[in-house]
């Protein structure tokens, strides 16, 4: 058996290898491919008294009915009955306890130690007028509306095949679709979500400060709804003389003679902003212009053993180097809100992550749910058995610095203020809506752990995946950037993994390509739209 | 000024031109491009005191303050002020009524004569094992998650450019991407909309009855959830034998090492269906199998007085013929809904209307909005005063036959038996979301109407686009399928309309590629789900 930071047995050489989390759990989990046979001998004299698949529990000591079942030092459920030492603790065996009140919580009140900088790391970027970074070098086009989409598609593949040659330096060319801007209640209390959404993604680092809006005309979601005055001039549009305001596209104008005249028009446009980005070069700069997003998905009990802690250990090094880290998954972490409160660097942080709390709790509620409907057949076979253990696993990607600040679903980082440090970027847990709202948030690099396994990708951003199992790892040998099962597998430790990933993510920043971007890997922007469709 | 079915005045001639839509009505709107000056005389001598824009509203008589300004024989609001004959009745001078109430509308009350059969019309049609007809033959690959996104993409891209040049008769493949699949409240009551609505679409007459389903594997949409056994077994999968039950092919499945496996996995099977796809070929069948759904999108206020009423005698011919015709958008009707409970075929009808409605009002007010939220800028320019005027100029695409059926969404029509007839298909008036909840239903044939104009295509099915005005049908020569506008200018009348349209329907049906076909125009699926994501 290892702790958390031990790496002394090794499984992949046959020995039975456990892992627990924190030195008062009274569950291990098995880390051996293939799980461990009735009547194995666990390191410590534990023998199993019957088959525990890879990635499930073990009780590590008899476990009376209704005793808290204890793992990452915390209780993520009851036993349902006597549990005996050796017994799979299987779901069913555990009671899940009910959603902590978001009343009384612990503020502030953690007062670790601060991290000590750490100096002299950077990465080679592309400057942006407003102080952030690009760490690739795209020209989006941004839309207000689906209907928009079918010509847009035609003018992204001309711009890719015609334009792009000529401008070597620019490294993609990206139409922002979605299925917002009309047949919705636009001016419902929670359309601000998608509309901001929208208007921050079209302002990602990555893009430079270059927009472009192609717009049909009659839409609800006009341009300067989208992206009024003072919302792009901040990215510094650098008008060229006599050019002043938004650049946009519409379909519906008269200019426009017949499908090809639109998408001219378009390709007109985008060579004005092509030969801009085209202009830019790669240069040095410090780890601190950073904006990392954490995530997690097909998550599995290895998520919250290997990956994620090292992701935890590569955020702190992130905190440290003064870049700024978020991590989301709002079901994913209700549960250990506690722990976030109390980590909260004011107690105005503290309330904000409550008040994110209490929206979606309510969000949940008036669709007939709660935080329950979080998890997966596939969480619950890679032997996660309810919320409370998968948002312990979760959590852990936030490493250990203080929360400096909360955003809003749709919010910019910039726009609150936040230019270092780990943030709680409140979204949904499913994948592709998380990663569009931290694109929105302004993230210029992406980390997202798998355990299951996903073909993730984004073209908005490079997305660096970490396998929680080197099953995963060796079978998706393509797919996963960096392989944190050697941390079960007891020959890398977490603070070893954490270390490499946070290196890997310099070479990656500086346009190392990912998995992802070799397979031109990329998944649609899913917005979240709480408010109604018409 | 002429009525709804007169064409004597030429607007195109350059002579004040205006239209009236019912005898009762006390404004008509100006049809003539430019709109007309003041001072100009109409053609019964009445004169105008402003200018009045194209498409806008012209006071026939005064109307005191108070007093119901009507139009299609309905009431669209009140006059806030006491309105001059001949003066501009623009938005800001209505007052819109309130929503109609719910309780004691009538029920099943207009017996008007059976409209008599249309025989001896035919098309060129693929038939299906279900007694259902594809009007294309397309592989379709169904995804239960946006996980899969990326790698179906890519195999999309390779069956495309590999297998299709072997199987001469497969008109496409397509991949059905969506935003759905995980992080979402899967057993929230509400969720059985968007799950229905991707079971049904793969089921889509277009399809042959050959599903193949790629899975991630970790995902809550399993594939035995989106498609239990017997969803699929209607449509005659026609297995090889030994060849059993739903074909998955699940990118985490042990089997697949890399990515290239997973592509190649899914070329694998995709070969065996469209083997069978390949096998079949065009024949004649009565035009009782067209399943024709219709809707508006970027409308203006020729949308209800050229296109809408030519697609509504439209409507009327295919019933005739025996064909099925769906109608939709639920907040563009829910205005005429006392109409509508009168058309009702039988009092059950008229209840599932009401319920249809019912439903649709609470879950707006969920979300903060009502049935007023579907108006866009464009409608009001284009001379949409509110949603009342908007709804009854909407209402009219259904022609006059009896309403024999009501379709919650996502459901199919031919597992409520309705395999003929008009059919309220209830849909959020969003054109990407009631295409997609029409496709699931099982359209094979889609129209479109549009005044404002939008380049709107699914890859699904054909989709005829109808234009309202000859200015749009103009600009737009490559993007509109028929010109409507014809019908304002004097030179057609709405019946010569709508029978050509029921030609042109015949005749794409039967495989005369669409304008969004020819340019390969596609929107996305959009779902409709008004359950939480999580």
């Amino acid at each position: 058996m290892s702790d958390n930071s031990a790496s002394a047995a090794n499984a992949e050489a046959g020995r039975p290898h456990t892992i627990r989390m924190a030195a008062g759990d009274n569950v291990a989990i098995v880390a051996n491919e293939g799980g461990l046979a009735a009547g194995t001998v666990l390191e410590d004299g534990l023998v199993l008294t019957e088959r525990v698949p890879q990635g499930h529990k073990v009780a590590l000591a008899p476990i009376a009915a209704g005793a808290p079942v204890v793992r990452y030092g915390a209780t993520i459920g009851t036993a349902s009955e006597p549990i005996a030492a050796g017994r799979w603790v299987h779901e069913r065996l555990l009671r899940m306890p009910s959603a902590r009140s978001l009343q009384g919580l612990p503020a502030a009140t953690r007062k670790a130690a601060p991290l000590p900088p750490l100096d002299g790391h950077t990465f080679q970027g592309f400057r942006n007028a407003d102080g952030s970074v690009g760490t690739r070098n795209i020209l989006a086009i941004t839309t207000t509306v689906q209907c928009v989409a079918g010509v847009v598609e035609h003018a992204v593949e001309r711009i890719r095949r015609e334009l792009l040659p000529r401008y070597p330096n620019v490294d993609a060319v990206v139409g922002l679709e979605h299925g917002y801007g009309c047949g919705v209640a636009i001016d419902a209390p929670d359309a601000l979500i998608p509309i901001r959404t929208l208007r921050n993604i079209s302002r990602n680092p990555n893009f430079g400060g270059e927009i472009l809006v192609v717009s049909l005309g009659c839409e609800k979601l006009q341009p300067e709804r989208l992206l009024p005055p003072g919302s792009f001039a901040i990215q510094d549009q650098r008008h060229a003389p006599g050019e002043e305001g938004l650049d946009v596209v519409r379909l519906q104008d008269e200019a426009h003679v017949g499908f090809t005249s639109m998408v001219d028009s378009i390709l007109a446009r985008a060579t004005v902003h092509l030969e801009r980005l085209n202009a830019r070069r790669r240069e040095t700069v410090p780890a601190s212009a950073l904006v990392v997003g954490v995530q997690c998905g097909g998550s599995d009990a290895f998520s919250g053993a290997t990956a994620n802690p090292a992701v935890g250990v590569c955020s702190d090094l992130l905190v440290r180097a003064g870049a700024t880290v978020m991590f989301s998954e709002t079901t994913e972490v209700r549960d250990g809100i506690d722990q976030l409160t109390a980590r909260a660097a004011t107690p105005e942080v503290a309330d904000a992550l409550v008040r994110e709390m209490a929206w979606y709790d309510a969000y949940l509620g008036r669709g007939g749910a709660d935080r329950s409907a979080n998890t997966t057949p596939g969480n619950k076979q890679g032997g996660l058995a309810n919320i409370v253990e998968k948002a312990m696993g979760s959590i852990v990607k936030s490493g250990s610095a203080p929360i400096a600040g909360v955003l809003s679903p749709g919010e910019r980082l910039r726009d609150r203020g936040l230019t270092s440090g780990l943030v709680y970027a409140a979204t949904p847990a499913s994948d592709f809506v998380c990663g569009t709202l931290q694109l929105a948030a302004g993230m210029n690099l992406h980390v997202f752990t798998t355990g299951r396994g996903t073909p993730y990708g984004l073209a908005e951003v490079p997305v660096v995946k970490v396998a929680t199992t080197s099953g995963l790892a060796r079978r998706w040998h393509d797919l996963m950037d960096l392989n944190a099962g050697t941390i079960a597998d007891g020959t890398a430790t977490i603070e070893e993994t954490g270390r490499a990933l946070f290196g890997l993510l310099l070479e990656v920043a500086s346009g190392r390509r990912t998995c992802a971007e070799r397979l031109a890997l990329h998944n649609a922007l899913v917005l979240f739209n709480p408010a109604p469709v018409t």
